[in-house]
């Protein structure tokens, strides 16, 4: 060690280097590549770059660090911990210089690439490197004797003080720019985004000065029959809020192929439609900017994900060509675009979109980013991945290969078609037990966490009433009657005689379970008809047969582990759509929810360019079944009818669950034909 | 020589190559980097890769052709020839197989870098390279099993057939682009346009099949008085059409700084002026198309040379810093953006737009335009480059510096400020001669070849009349007033007993010459008055002090040659330009026109792409004067009142022209003072 210059150690990174006496740390950090993030350019205006100085021994490190190793605290520090605040034992990296060996550390929030905190364990960890940044410089004053656009200027000083290089703007910023310069005082602040193919910066916003206000995205996933938001900021990827509307396309088609149909028959339908979304997206973007109390201006990104069909009528394009075979696609890569060319007036006017590619025919934006979100093409194990929707995402893989396919459930699993169905609201009935020698149920409904037969129960839904059931709700009465003997194999409700219990009453030619009588308090009889299990057993069908294409294709017979997905797909318990059949067999703890995936993939590629990168070049590698005409997907539909079905076998869930073999079908064995409870 | 190769020689590039028998010439031209058109791509389709073959001896390139050295006439070209014709002896490259040692020409309009006819001398050559060119492709149809999008398959398409990399293609593109397809059944002609500064190519519009319409562009010239437009054929750069209308920005102001002054006294004022320049872009776009008889949607690119403040205000940007030093512009590199950023509707919906850089301050992108049109960085003698407007553009420079400056003569060159001033236009006095003896005038209008002393002259403009006089008239009845002896070195008209003339009558305390008296016509009065006088010894006071100053600066007291450039500049004649002192001596046959140089400039930036980096390079490479602070500018304008000039000697026009060194001031030499004729 010479007298001249000191050790700095860097941690977590523990990155090293000798510097000269007098060094600020932050300069060390950027000389060593250290994550330490400035927006202020070492200025001492943006506080970004707090760091944590160690003082006295560190054996591991091989360094004692004496009191006097960093400069004194100065007054830009001090103004800023007045006016501000910082955690005390904190120095502002740009004003803090090395004067003999020490060990600084960084905190995440000090950051430039910092991890967005998980909410849950199955969330997947989101390194921050948005598209959007905000960018402090001081740019040289016109001098007549070298001229240059004052533009031109600016682009010189981001090349010299942030080393970003071949920087655009737009014409309406270029029309503020000389305002904005000599407001500033020749200071300001830029908004750059940069392009995901190449390295070109356009600048989106500028600011007079030192602008501390926040920068936003929006990570979209625009749905059949849900448009889901996530509002992001953009520095540190928090979620600020989270809202969905119904797509109001739904008047025109409940299902993707009933909207094709539509524009098919009417001119200008396509049109109609593609207003009609886009319109709901802007309304949407001013009602979640407001829940998050920041202006909708602040907007600067929108990633959108979303299925085909969605895709091009987002996009203005007649979806004509996805209703009939070969199902072409206008076009399958990612698209960067402008707000404006969608219409999208709310956000800001420079805000950029970000579309993610589309895999081929039915498979979409949306599988794309369940796969940014879940990885299967990482995973070792064989996983299968279940986007479930209306229209259903499926993913199988490993590292060696990943199969993709959509399957057209229908809306059934939302509360469609159920006849007490209901959509996820305060008083639908989420999650049923049925006791299987009373034949008795109990239930909890969305706004308590009571259930049905403990006291206060009554009170506490006293407000929602229990209005009906919904998709989560519908899965685990099926799959509590079929494990009660209420329900047989092929699906039929048996009658009072059949099932020994009075609440399964005559309708018509069926039956049907009364889950739930609340005409005493004049509310709605909730029941569970022969329609709502075969709606059910219909949309569980497509699902499996979907995911046996897949394994099919794949060579496999069984799968190792179950990834549940799409807003709806968190609350299915894994154990009840085993039963049902929805899913293969599989070990239940292996059998988990990772949330709305593909909104978690939005929010991805939303934070992250590189990912950006990264889906475009791993849907390439994603081969797509095209369901619709593998010629077995109608075999494997009918074997899947049953519940759990015809002729797979389910081990794990025999060991779970226990699946009496009962029949009703009063034309074949007998009505009394026996309750044999059945265990494996 | 094998007997299964052949030789090919291409003149007039005099490539050469062997290649086996039964090679289309086509792709032998390929192969050898030979300059052969196809829009096709060898389909027979487009013929213009049309080639006439040598038959016989050719000692000059060793090698005799047999009349069988080509394939024979097949049906292809039989079809096209009597569809269309073809010249007797040509074939077509892609139709036409090497079958032995073979000589091939290619005529001038089969290669695709053809070279602009000139129409006159000193016209520059341009070489073909526009950046937007169609291609015919054939896309490869959708494939369920190999997922594309139909966007990705014409990509893949024009790089396999065409090596074209990176293509974009705007969102309202996209949405005709399956229909498009599928009509033309796969096959596709496209427009393809090329950025300069990377080889991204966006599709601007798309055909189904062969498309065999034209490819359109403007070069305009948005002068502060004049907006003058040039349609060019795209294909093979020629002139279609060229049209002005007045900059409606005059009503604001008159000149550049009075319309700064506007826009910094009226809140708004900016934005009226861009909207009146963008509309009347926009109807010129539509008027220009009819007079070429070409549908304006066919316009594909527009190009822009303006100085910086019309540069301003087109693009929408306040020009208030360029009102005062050190004249800021808001940017002043050279600009790509599309029509519809300016508000240009009528043009195709996806045209491009590409803006001429600017030098600095008040030496613009027209005075850029002039560099590229007549580069006085590449002579090999010192050529001063005037190009005359409401503003002077000022060039001065050889190989080893380039000088510029801009220089505000105002609009008495134009018409303005004289009292008989007119535009240029029928009726007009455009030429004048005075017989130094008689005092006599004759006089040529525009509209007729005939001089006013010619019989039939008053025929022959009858149906105009004689109704003013416009610029070049008035500088040559200046001129030709001066060296009549009836103005004196000072500007001073003498009165009737001084100059001996009855023409020169008493206006007040001053006297004018009555060039035309159409009183008994009926017509007008065409007199040179002492304020005519004065208005134009002003503006050419400021044109010489520009260019004194850049002399001054280039350290030279004369200048080997003089082009004199605008669109008026064409009409001026050398001698009598000299004899005002607007330009500085040199040999008379060293002083030519140059047209409408930045109009060039635009149109060699419109037809080649090269030029456009050329010029983004070369204007880093002019140093800029600034007249409006320069000390001495004042100091040379002073001098250059007189008429000629003061101080500085002009011994080439002394050899050419007689300058009589008369006095008509009053209060000095008498009266009489003298007529002596003064020989140089």
């Amino acid at each position: 060690m010479t007298e001249d210059d000191a050790l700095v150690i860097f941690t977590p990174s523990g990155k090293r280097g000798r510097f000269p006496l007098g060094t600020p740390v932050l300069t060390a950090a950027r000389q060593l590549g250290v994550d330490l993030d400035s927006v202020c350019g070492g200025r001492g205006i943006c506080s970004k770059c707090q760091i944590t100085p160690g003082y006295g021994e560190f054996p591991k490190h091989g360094v004692t660090v004496d009191a006097d190793a960093l400069s004194e605290w100065n007054a830009v520090e001090e103004r800023y911990k007045s006016k501000r605040g910082m955690i005390d034992g904190r120095r502002l990296g740009c004003q803090a210089k090395v004067m003999g060996d020490v060990v600084i550390d960084v905190p995440p929030e000090s950051q430039v690439h910092k991890q967005v905190i998980r909410k849950s364990a199955t969330e997947r960890v989101i390194e921050m490197d948005p598209a959007t940044r905000l960018f402090y410089v001081e740019v040289a004053e016109p001098d007549m004797h070298e001229p240059t656009g004052d533009f031109e200027r600016l682009a010189i000083a981001l090349r010299d003080q942030w080393q970003i290089e071949d920087v655009e703007a737009d014409l309406h910023l270029l029309r503020r720019l000389q305002t904005t310069l000599r407001k500033g005082e020749w200071k300001v602040t830029v908004a750059l985004h940069k392009g995901n193919h190449d390295a070109r910066h356009t600048i989106l916003d500028i600011w007079p000065g030192f602008h501390e206000g926040g920068i936003y995205g929006l990570a979209i996933d625009l749905g059949s029959t849900t448009i889901a938001a996530h509002l992001c900021d953009l520095k540190d990827g928090r979620v600020l809020a989270s809202s969905g509307v119904m797509n109001p396309q739904i008047r025109f088609g409940e299902d993707l192929m009933s909207r094709v149909s539509y524009a098919m028959m009417n001119p200008g339908g396509d049109q109609e439609m593609t207003n009609a979304v886009r319109e709901a997206i802007d309304n949407l973007s001013l009602s979640i900017a407001a829940e998050a109390e920041v202006h909708v201006g602040a907007i600067y990104e929108i990633v959108f994900v979303c299925n085909p069909v969605m895709h091009h009528l987002l996009l203005g394009i007649d979806p004509v060509e996805l209703g009939q075979a070969p199902f072409a696609l206008a076009t399958s890569g990612s698209l960067s675009l402008e707000a404006r060319d969608l219409g999208l007036g709310n956000v800001n006017r420079a805000a950029r979109v970000y579309v993610l590619p589309c895999i081929a025919g039915h498979v979409g934006a949306d599988a794309a980013a369940v796969a940014l979100s879940e990885e299967p093409g990482k995973s070792e194990d064989m996983v299968l991945i279940v986007d479930v929707g209306t229209n259903a995402e499926i993913l199988l893989g490993n590292k060696t290969r990943v199969l993709a396919c959509s399957s057209p459930t229908g809306p059934a699993f939302e509360g469609a078609q159920i006849s007490s169905g209901q959509r996820a609201a305060p008083g639908a009935i989420e999650r049923v037990e049925i006791d299987p020698v009373t034949k008795e149920p109990r239930f909890r409904v969305i706004g308590s966490d009571l259930w049905s037969d403990d006291p206060g129960f009554g009170a506490a839904t006293a407000t929602s009433g229990i209005t009906g059931i919904c998709g989560s709700g519908i899965i685990e009465a099926v799959a509590e009657m079929r494990m009660a003997g209420l329900v047989d194999p092929g699906g039929l409700i048996g009658g009072p005689d059949q099932t020994g219990t009075a609440r399964c009453v005559a309708e018509g030619r069926t039956h049907s379970y009364v889950l739930h009588d609340g005409s005493a308090e004049g509310g709605p009889r909730i029941m569970v008809t022969q329609g709502d299990i075969r709606a059910i057993q219909l949309a569980k069908s497509a699902l499996y047969a979907g995911a046996r294409l897949l394994m099919d294709e794949m060579g496999v017979d069984t799968v190792d582990r179950v990834t549940l997905a799409g807003a709806f797909g968190a609350h299915i318990s894994p154990k009840h759509a085993m039963v049902l059949g929805m899913i293969p067999d599989a070990a239940l703890d292996k059998v988990t929810s990772a949330g709305n995936a593909a909104g978690t993939g939005a929010r991805i590629a939303l934070c992250n360019v590189a990912a950006r990168d990264q889906i475009e070049t791993t849907v390439h590698q994603i081969h797509k079944i095209e369901t619709a005409i593998e010629p077995r997907f109608q075999e494997h539909f009918v074997n899947a009818n049953a519940i759990p079905h015809a002729t797979d076998p389910f081990p794990h869930l025999a060991g779970v669950a226990s699946l009496p073999e009962v029949s009703f079908n009063t034309a074949g064995s007998g009505a009394e034909g026996g309750r044999r409870r059945r265990r494996g």
